[in-house]
């Protein structure tokens, strides 16, 4: 599948972060392009996202460059603002765009000043790679902690012809053993002016990115940015914009569970399908509330088919309901129906939850239309050897 | 220090765990006892606080026994109304008291049927074995995993003489590695009316076991229970109340600690010191959430004086904040000022966070009132290994 249309990427290493791997990274829209973007919504934030959220602002909602930087999450640093003020001034100055169109974002370790005269002396090269194929070359300069690069692409076909969308994203748990941090970053090639875009960003965030936890923790840095330059030449009808947007989610959605797959010592992918809650909310706040339980994900690590744990977590979301109306599935076997023992045969069980991805459904008997999906991971042991290490 | 008048307790081993250890306890009011409790909010209640519920209020907040089994929650069960009204209905029979005096409370595994019998048939055995110091037999029968047993004592001094209080208390994370629960009960020789009582358990409650948190996980059969059947002869005067409270908070506090020490896994009891806030309920949802960040938990288990994942954990409590306002401190060590990194050696703190004590201590610069105290405990491989075992 082809990359959209009037994009192009780069990487290098600056010297942020202390193993020699690529740690910056640049992605460049040949015309300004339309932008939207959400932000975490954690109260400490790191400078880069006020900046970002500024740029926005001061550009009317364009991006002609977005610069990455791992190593350094540039939150709680004395010098935070002046520094990404100063590295977007540089790229802007480089590729003679406004200052406001440039993009920053950092991931890694927060309360360490992240020095300018790193990411300003690795411009020029940065530049100068700058490749129209160099897609993965980002996607694998902005990982920490993570095991594998994670991308995704799609493409639609409307009236006018194709336009494209392709995504890159990162995040594991924490980062450089410090902050559980998520970035992503997803441009397209067709035309869509920016009040749109926010609402389609909106849309697919809350079926995504909002749908995940590995360890229920929210990182000062975490920013999801979505780009439309148009060079597609095609501008999607309003009646289009359905299909457009079923992309996007897709795209998105695809990221998301890329990042809980390889959740800081998971090993694995649990989806949480709740069904006839009295609204999507409800739904999604019991699905939530399993999905963060750490009896549940110490259990799916131990392939213990333990329905009352699922029953419990659900009990404190904090949403009214019914005990005696919950089923419960277990990798589509029944394990509890009514909110009592349904027979089943725990060793088969147990067998099907080794399976790398695990099924979880909890519907509620009644006539209730509320659903929502949401996905999280196993907690191991791995999980607090990575994280209960000491900075070094 | 004397144990509250006029209460005598005895244990048994009835066979509802499956190793040979006392499972069943019984406290009795020699006269039926003024009584407040409160139960877990989880929207999934067990049988025992369905009845215990119903009891009270059947009562008018009279108990004259309560009945203790453990290995068993009697939670999600076809027969638990059922099973828990007969044991009650046995235990008032033998001891002749109303059942609405009976007090019923189950710990263990979820969605298994609890059978009567067993109860029943112990129950002559148990009633023999009454004694005003047996109280630490009831205290072991109602463990699950805990390692230690856990009990507390005081003594107040009123104008017309002593008072005392005693509780005893269980918990470490889950049990029979299946559900965190927690039970607790609290005995004074003080007489109270009721109404008093349910505001002083509240007010307790509020400060000690509403407080701590080992996983972030609430059971469906937590309960505390506050008895007082005057048998000391002495009625507190309204002056006095705020001495007998704050004699009642302290054992409460003290029995709240002991479940976040024996946590399960935990090599570290954790306090969090929250001060400076807009107001105490702010200071307590910031301090909660920082009790609960997996990241903050990890950290002190590798004794890691990592406090941006505290800055972090603060700043995702959903309380307004200004992060550069916030000052850090770790076992006393400044390690954060206004947001930004204090200059401390990390080595020496390294090995003050070895101690089996740590404080953090949060405070807002400015002229807040809001403070909170909350306790937890550090999170380590051992739990995941306790918890993502398969149930045998």
């Amino acid at each position: 599948m082809k990359l959209p249309l009037g994009y192009r990427y780069a990487a290098t290493y600056a010297g942020i972060r202390k193993n020699k791997k690529d740690d910056l990274g640049l992605i460049v829209s040949d015309t300004p392009a339309s932008a939207a973007a959400v932000f975490t919504q954690n109260r400490v934030q790191a400078a880069p996202v006020r900046i970002a959220r500024f740029h926005l602002e001061q550009s009317r909602g364009l991006v002609s460059a977005v610069l990455i930087n791992a190593g350094n999450a540039n939150c709680a640093t004395r010098t935070g603002d002046r520094v990404a003020l100063a590295c977007c001034d540089a790229v802007g100055k480089q590729l003679r765009v406004p200052v406001e169109q440039v993009f920053p974002a950092s991931t890694g370790v927060i309360g360490v000043e992240l020095e300018t005269r790193l990411i300003v002396d690795a411009l020029p090269k940065l530049v100068q790679r700058l490749a129209s194929n160099r897609f993965e070359d980002v996607a694998s300069a902005m990982l920490t902690t993570d095991t594998v690069m994670k991308t995704a692409r799609e493409q639609v076909r409307l009236t006018k012809g194709v336009v494209r969308i392709a995504g890159l994203t990162k995040g594991s748990g924490m980062i450089q053993p410090n902050m559980a941090t998520t970035l992503g970053f997803v441009m397209t090639d067709a035309a869509i002016p920016p009040a749109t875009l926010a609402s389609m960003l909106t849309e697919a965030v809350g079926r995504s990115y909002n749908r995940i936890s590995v360890d229920g923790d929210t990182s000062t840095n975490d920013t999801m940015l979505l780009l439309a330059n148009g060079a597609s030449g095609i501008q999607p009808a309003e009646k289009e914009r359905a299909k457009i947007q079923g992309a996007l989610s897709k795209v998105m959605e695809d990221l998301a569970r890329q990042i809980v797959r390889d959740g800081e010592g998971a090993r694995k992918l649990v989806t949480i399908e709740v069904s006839g809650a009295a609204g999507d909310d409800a739904a999604e706040r019991i699905a939530r509330s399993i999905a963060n339980s750490l009896l549940v994900k110490t259990a799916i690590a131990g392939s213990d088919p333990n329905w009352g744990r699922i029953l419990s977590a659900a009990g404190n979301a904090g949403v009214a309901m019914d005990p005696s109306k919950v089923d419960i599935d277990l990798q589509e076997v029944a394990v509890c129906r009514g909110g009592l023992a349904a027979d089943f045969s725990e060793p088969d069980l147990k067998k099907k939850l080794d399976a790398p991805e695990c099924l979880i459904r909890v519907a509620f008997q009644g006539r209730g239309k509320g659903s929502a999906r949401f996905w999280t991971c196993d907690l191991t042991e791995k999980y607090i050897e990575i994280n209960a290490s000491y900075r070094t």
